[in-house]
């Protein structure tokens, strides 16, 4: 039985790393889609969010199931419920690449404002920071989560700074303001991932220590 | 045993409720803080933030105690879960609240832009889906909580509406920008309120009728 249950809990892990790829490689195409100006990989991202919802939907099933039927108690019953909570991150994550992806499409029709250098930047800090917690879940690594929710910091910092870099851009000349704006809903939109991201790590340290560190620090502003 | 497991769980749907109403009342303070510009009300539901979350992590344990207890099979079990998932929903919006309360600290300070009348509408929809999306939970009601789903298109579009008029403002007048991208962060978050209050009744229909009726709907894009 306990073998079974092992086996069960094994395909569960796999499960959300496969959706967790699957995230990662939605959030890369979608930023691709923007500095390439490839409109067409932007159309495959949307197209694939029908896939990890899908994704989202049978771990929570298999969650269920397995608590209804195993009844597990303790160490096991913590990695399930952090489980389910880890695939609605993810899920979320999914639509916020499939908004920069939207994004994209509109800002690829017009010249561009800018060089594209801190969104890759934040982008890259925030797949690293989604890629991490991941890696700290299947491991049941609570000090490399904690490196996660440190990390936040930093694309919160690139945020605001790009914000007002923008909001420069819109106050000097009107004509840029429609796409100053779309920049920034694309920078909001990675900040909102590196949050579920450091929510996901926290949840990790929660599922190895059983010590709650969610609301411990001030949430972002802007 | 099943007479005290029937208490914890009315005890449960109490402390979901008794959540429920302090995130409405955020909502509403902090609309009034914005709408009667008093500063000293958004600095209280600012610091108010930190009892919801309290009550996120008592949930959230309460669930697992129950989860470990009483191993529940079915429509408990059901029930539990998405306790649990709604805690995180009403604990998001909790946030949402803080958010709007922190952008009509900084619009206080300055000459109101225009009167509002479009945000204090988006915000008494938004709040009554919220009230409406946990009166389908504790009533079981999976109709009401299909119209809150339906009733967040509505809330989208006034968010579209708002924010086209304020790009307008922008684009007229440079003074105005400032202001206009805090009131379109005021009115992204109410926007997002209505999401989670959407989120919640959908996890409803799934809790009464065992059927997944997330991921149905395409998304919105603003």
């Amino acid at each position: 039985m306990q073998r079974h249950f092992d086996q069960d809990l094994a395909h569960l892990k796999r499960q959300l790393l496969r959706m967790g790829g699957l995230v990662e490689s939605q959030i890369q195409q979608a930023l691709t889609a923007l500095v390439d100006r490839n409109s067409d990989l932007a159309l495959t991202v949307i197209q694939q969010d029908h896939d990890v919802n899908a994704l989202d939907v049978k771990i929570d099933n298999l969650c269920i199931q397995l608590l209804a039927l195993q009844q597990p108690t303790a160490r096991d019953l913590r990695f399930i419920t952090t489980a389910m909570k880890i695939s609605s991150e993810l899920e979320r994550m999914g639509d916020l690449a499939d908004n920069i992806a939207r994004r994209a499409l509109e800002l690829n029709v017009e010249p561009q404002l800018k060089p594209y250098i801190d969104i890759p930047r934040m982008a890259n800090w925030t797949m690293r920071m989604v890629k991490e917690c991941l890696d700290a879940f299947v491991n049941s690594d609570p000090v490399l989560a904690r490196k996660v929710c440190m990390d936040d910091d930093f694309v919160d910092d690139v945020n605001e700074q790009l914000f007002r870099e923008l909001l420069s851009f819109m106050l000097e000349n009107t004509q840029t303001i429609t796409r100053a704006l779309r920049l920034t809903f694309v920078a909001k939109s990675l900040e909102r991932i590196a949050d579920h991201a450091t929510n996901i790590a926290e949840l990790v340290v929660y599922m190895v220590e059983g010590k709650n560190i969610r609301h411990t620090l001030p949430s972002a502003s802007v």
